[in-house]
Order: structure tokens, then sequence, then C-alpha cells
């Protein structure tokens, strides 16, 4: 096949594909058709304004005429308006009287000075050269049958690979068989809200605060989102058994967007009550990784791999636009997990999912989360430093993990100024009430990712997050 | 930042990850701490057996305790038959008594002699070195801002390059506004199938015979199928006003599994009729480019773009795992149409959709397709000669596009005997019943992909084919 792929491979040409029909038995020129049906194209709008036409000698050779049949056409497109044509590159089509042109393309939003969005991770630190080595190794390893359609649970090498790791790094009981690769935890929460529906749940307790996402995919699912508070230590638990739910979702970890840490207390009694309640749990550790305490928690899967459904990602310790996520589901829902996954479009591109197969086997995964733990962790120290010498009397929380913080206000500020004066300074700033089952119109706790804030802008990023508290609160100084 | 990756690229060192909690105010030894936690690790099967367990060096340095503690934790496991301990290499993780090992690894499919699959592409004609270089190149200009979330559409860079493609290769009048990148054309007919049903529909046309998985996608998203029957010119157009259908779901330019082309007459009367019935027509042009004869087929969609939904892959042209596929919908649909790509996941991966963008604005993407237009055309004639020689009663059609034929035999077969003698011969072969909407126990047609059988295979691949059916029949020769 090695002629198949050197021909042409290195010879740079422009576009050769035209759509263009010829009728030899037809009265009408050849030239006259070609000029004609381009003509009817170009205000149809499928040939654009700014598309390149193939330079005449190709698409003579494709259309399987002479050149200057087509040289004619061009230059009658010419003539009338229709092409633009210059010398040394193809024609071009040009904008005609009453199009409209071609559609804007999205105007850029303005980016933030200060950008404490608690979703996002400075995706500048992804080793980019990295993830080139691994993939291009995966492509050249990778066997042809591993470009076809595959397992809807993803590659097994990469489901080796992470059972390994979330073994040992997170006390995950991971088997390949168990595991399914799925496009981030987007699509991880929403196949597990299905797995709930599909194992007769019907409500399910998530956590208040909780991502709205979480909330619509439970909804989406057909489940009933019965929001259960949140506070310092997690989920409150105990509510759970007069909360009439057989199922619940959590982030115990670090709970999103709160912070707070399950207890071991509230872990086993968790656990003691799906058991008595025969519910299934569905363990959201999208940041397990990140811990900055040398405390570290093991996931709840662990100890009950056949009541929880345990989801994790690389959004965090590689990037989002990656769209890697995986799941280990009870032997139970193996088989829903799998027709979920299939439906949903099926596996995830395979060369993805070997590249981060040889990060994991090669331990580079981990090296690279140790070196984000090491850099998150200054920009924590930073903000933690700064927020002491600029709000001293905000107490900050929720700080043991992950790339956000909280910030507990002295006083209640309103949700609606705090967002005009953030606006108005361009601070990208959440507060809590975002993320409540019902938003409040005061609040006192903020939320600070300092995932795009770099340690030396912390001093720079909390005085402006002081002039928009106090803003907000309509004084001079907060 | 570069510090930051620096650190440790290049020093190959084994997994440093284990979860160990330490209590130091306990009065059990920390040596005894540690051992037994990764005893009940390995017991509970989060640590499996094959594990590799960081050095001793790297848990001491992790954990804040002397190497020595680390060391004799490591031994007192390695004496008990936990760890199996070798002079150069890290600790691993041996089986247990009654520990059942890993679970096993899917044992390999026995691949077919001949493969006669017509979802099949070749795989190794993908071209690895130019989709690499196109991948590197993105991922050396991708802005860190691509590499978060974005538009659930896709990117734009990918938007814009397909909608200029479209446009000449096909004639669609593609928008980047409203095109929307998705996983794969399962993905695409599983977002049309539901904007149809949120636009309204009921009753939606479907070929007959048709996959299995467009059936089953309109089902899921709550519409009623109804079977059409498609026939050498495509679908049976006329038979539409009396289907009571406000929806349709066809293959025009080659119907699949049947290889018809709609004509020119019924393309014309289905858009008159869609008028007339106010009705949606969704276009799956799943192997467009891939026409031997110098007839192009445009798309529907160029004609009537506020009623075509036009659904497209790379699966055939690229290979499958690479998961890219497009839809271009009507304007009223685009805000469905990304809420719905939001559910299934979030968009599709950004790099995969930079370097096919790449490839389609450097024209390396349709000189590629030219190279396969070619190769799979030799197959084709092969395949025929081959079918013209060795089993000359039977008729092939549907050869004009695409990577299969249809073989229409003089007399019918049992499925269930061809069923079985394929299955003996290690022949990978389908009739279109397994197409159909009712399947019927016997057949005159064969469904022969040639992705899979290079030219010089085609004399041999046929031959047994003419074992299969005699086989089947009963008889000596066919």
């Amino acid at each position: 096949m090695e002629s198949f792929h050197n021909a042409g491979m290195s010879r740079t040409s422009g576009p050769s594909e035209l759509l263009v029909a010829l009728d030899r038995s037809d009265a009408e020129p050849l030239r006259e058709q070609i000029a004609e049906q381009l003509r009817a194209a170009i205000r149809l709008g499928t040939l654009r304004s700014g598309t390149r036409l193939p330079a005449s000698r190709v698409l003579a050779a494709n259309l399987g005429v002479s050149r200057g049949v087509v040289v004619e056409a061009y230059d009658e497109m010419h003539a009338q308006g229709f092409l633009a044509i210059s010398a040394r590159s193809a024609p071009v089509v040009t904008a005609i009287p009453g199009d409209v042109g071609p559609a804007p393309v999205e105007p850029p939003v303005r980016a933030p000075l200060v950008d404490f969005a608690i979703e996002t991770v400075d995706t500048a630190l992804f080793d980019r050269r990295a993830w080139l080595r691994a993939y291009a190794a995966a492509l050249d390893t990778a066997p042809s049958a591993a470009l076809a359609y595959g397992d809807p649970r993803g590659r097994p090498e990469l489901r080796s690979a992470l059972a390994e790791y979330l073994g040992r790094a997170r006390g995950v009981a991971a088997e390949p068989a168990r595991t399914v690769i799925c496009q981030g935890s987007i699509q991880g929460v929403q196949i597990a809200a299905r797995l709930l529906a599909a194992a007769g749940a019907r409500r399910v307790a998530i956590e208040d605060p909780c991502s709205a996402e979480v909330r619509a995919a439970t909804v989406r699912a057909g489940l009933e989102p019965v929001p259960v508070p949140a506070d310092a230590d997690g989920l409150d638990v105990g509510a759970l058994p007069t909360a009439n739910v057989n199922a619940v979702l959590l982030t115990p970890a670090h709970q999103y967007p709160g912070g707070g840490t399950l207890t071991p207390e509230r872990r086993r009694a968790l656990l003691a009550w799906a058991d008595t309640a025969d519910a299934l749990i569905v363990e959201d550790d999208y940041d397990g990784e990140l811990r900055y305490d040398r405390r570290p928690v093991g996931a709840l899967q662990g100890l009950a791999r056949e009541r929880v459904i345990y989801l994790g990602t690389a959004s965090r310790t590689l990037v989002p636009a990656l769209r890697l996520g995986w799941m280990v589901v009870p032997a139970a829902l193996v088989a829903g997990a799998i027709a979920i996954r299939w439906e949903l479009g099926g596996p995830s591109p395979a060369l993805d999912q070997l590249a981060l197969a040889r990060l994991l086997r090669t331990a580079a995964f981990e090296r690279h989360v140790r070196r984000l733990r090491t850099e998150y962790g200054r920009r924590r120290e930073a903000l933690l430093a700064a927020l002491a010498r600029t709000l001293p009397d905000a107490v900050p929380g929720g700080a043991a993990a992950g790339v956000h913080l909280t910030l507990t206000l002295p006083a209640a500020v309103s949700v609606a100024a705090v967002a005009r004066a953030a606006a108005a300074q361009r601070v990208h700033l959440q507060t809590v009430e975002l993320f409540r089952a019902e938003p409040a119109d005061d609040t006192r706790t903020l939320l600070l990712g300092f995932g795009r804030v770099p340690a030396p802008a912390a001093p720079l990023a909390t005085s402006m997050l002081e002039r928009v508290l106090s803003s907000a609160a309509g004084r001079a100084r907060w």
C-alpha cells in the first residue's frame, strides 16, 4: 500500500472536487453547461463567497473536457462578476449583489481581566509535547482493526491501563470489563442517570448546591432530582432516609461546588443506608487526584463496587477538549452501560484513547498530575495569602482539593449587584447561588476558581475582587 | 511555563501514585499501617494482580516517611506472598489464593477469511502520516482557549472548512452556523431523529431495506418508523403521499444497502411532496464522495436547505475510529441541534476537528478521497470481473458508488443456509434480509462489500462465495 499513500502526498495543490454534471447529448456547449451550473450553485449558496474553485487544468481533467473549455467558462463568469481570477491562484467565488456574504464568524467574546470561574483549568499547563508523543506512538502502533468500529466500552488497552491506575491512585475496584470510556464527565453523568432510571430509580438525591448539568441530566433521564443540602463535610447523609429516594448522585472527595469532603462517618453511613435502601450511588470523582493535603481520600466505589457507579474525567488533569472520561459500573449494569454508550454515538475516538493509555502505562500521566498539583498548589497558596491580606474578614473554605475554593463573606451581598459589579470590572465571578436548587437573592458565599489565576496575579486579582465587592455593597471598601 | 513541562519529561520512571493514609497519632507503626492498607486493597481488588507499585524511594517521598519504613512494609508483604519483588523493578502485586485474578481479556474474534461485510472500509488505506501531520500542526497552533470547553456545534475552523468543501464537492448549502460536528453518522442519525420529533414529526418514512441503526434511532426518538420500499432507483417516492408520514429519512445518493441512486424525477417529486406535506427530510449522504461514474449526484439539501437535514461522515473516507461526522440543519432547527448535541456529551474532541479542518483546507482530504476512489474502483472492477466469470447468472447492481454492491441470484436461497455455509467457510456475508423491515426466510439478493477484498483477492473470494452458495443450495455447483 506504500504507493497508495505516497502519490500526491507532498505535492501541494488546491481543491479538486467540484460538482458539475455534463450532458454530452445536450445541444448546449459544455462551456455553457459548466458556467450555468456554477452560477446556479453560487446563487443557491452552495458555492459560498470565498470558495476556491479547482484550477482549470484540474477541473478539465476531472470532467474529461479540454482545458480551454474550462478556461472559457471561468472567464465568462469572471466577466459577469461571479469569480475573481488572479494570475497564480485558483479562481475564487466573489460576493454577488444581493448575496449576504458568508455568515459572520461568531464575534469573539471579550475575555475577562480576571477569571475566577470554577469550571476552568489552565489549558496552558497541558503538556502538548507529551500528548503528541503519545498520540504519534499510538498511531504508529495501532493495528488497522483498531481504526474500525470497536467495543462501545472503548479500547481494551485504555480500560486496562485505567483499571490499574484508578486502583492505585483512587482505590477504585476497576475491571476493564466494567469500565466504559465516555466523552467527558458530561456524558458520564448522562449515562449514569440513565442507568439509574433503567435500574428502577425514580427519585434521586442530588447535592445542593450542585452543577446545573447534573440536575438537567437527571431530569432528562426521567428521574426526579431531590436536592439534599451539602455542607463543609459534604452531603448531609443523615437526610437521606427521610428523603424517600432510591439513588444518590454526589461528589464525595470534593463537593462541587461547596468544596467539602465527605467525612469518614458520613461515608460509612452512606454505604449503610444504600444497603438498607437497596439504593445505587453515583460517585462523581471529577478532581480526585488534585489534593493538596496528605490525607488521601479514596473512592467510595472500592468499598461497594456493586452499588456505586464511579465517574472520572481527564478534563481537569489534561484538558476538556480531549473529551476523555470514564465510568466503572456494577456488574449488573454493564450491559445497560454498553447499550447507552452505543446510543449516544458509539465508542470514543480510538487514537485519543490509545494515547491516554500510553500516558498511563508509562506513568507520564501521574507525573503530569503531580506537577499540576504543585503548580495549582502554588496558585492556591498565593490566593489564600492575598485573601488574608486584602479580605481578612472573609473565610476561605473547600481548599483541600481541586482548582477552586469558597469564600464566606462576613455579610451577605446581593447576587445581582455582584454580577453587575463583576461585569463592569471584567471579573468573571460566580456565587454559590448559581448552583443552588433555589437560588437566593443575597449570598455570603463566593466561589473562586484559581485555575486561571497564576500565582503572581493573585494580589491584583484579589484587589479587583475587593473592588467588585465594595462596588456591590455600595461602599468605598469592603 | 517552560520549566513546568520540562521537569521530569524525559526521565523514565515508574508509577508514583498509591493511596495510603497514615495516622501518625496512631500507636501502630507506620510500616504496619502501610502494609495493612495495601493488603486490604489487594484483598478488596482495588490493587489488582499485576499492578506495579511505586518504588520504595518514591513512595517514601510521597508519604513523608523514611525509605526504610516502606522497604520493611514491602518485604513483609513479599514474605506473605502479596508482592513479587525483583532487584531492578518496582514491586508487583501477585495473585493470592482465592483471588480469581484479573478479568479475562475479551477473547479475540476469529477473523473471517473473506470479509464481504458492507459496513467496513479498508482501514489500511488510512493515510496515517498525513493525519499525524495535520494533528501535530493543529496541536502546535491551537490557542489554549481551543483546549477548553467550546461551542457544542464544534470548532468554527472545521465548520468553515466543511462548508466550503461540502459546497464544492456535494452541492450542499452549508453555513458554519448551521453545521454541527458529531461523533460519526451514528450520532448524526440520532440527533436528526430527535430533531424530527422535536419539530412535530410522528411517523417517519424509512427505506426498506435500511440499516437497523436507523430504525432503532427513530424508535428511540419516539417516532414511528414506516418502511417504504426502495428499489434500483432508490426510495419509492410515489408511495409517500399515502404513507401518512410527515418526515422521511433516506440515503438518496446511494441507497443503503440496496445501492440504487434516487432518480432526478424522484428527487423532484420528493421535494414537491415535502413542500405539500410540510415535511422534513433527513438526507444521509454517508458515501457521497465515493462515486465511480461521471454522473455526479449532488445533495438534495442544496435545493431545499430549510427542509433537509444533511448528514455526512468521515468514517468511509478516513476511518470509523476517528468518530467524525457532521450535519447541516435548517435554520429553524439550529438551536435544537445545539441542545441535543450538548446533551449527548458536549462537542467532539477539538484537536481531531482541527486536524480535519487542516486536511480540508489544504485539499489533502479530497486528494485522499480521489486515491480512495481509484483503489476501491480497482477492487470493484476486479470483483465484477470475477463475478462475471464465476457466477455469470447472478446480476450485480448498486455499483455506481460506495464500497459494496448487490448480487441478485437467479434463484432464491435460504438465508439460514447461507449463514451456516458462510460461517463454515469463514466467509462474512450478508443478505439483504438482514436489513429488511420484515426479513424473509429466502432471498435472492446478497450484499458484497469490497472494502476489504483487495483486487488480487477477488477471484479467490468469488470462488469461496460460489462454494458458500453451492453448499447453501445443497448443490455441487451454483
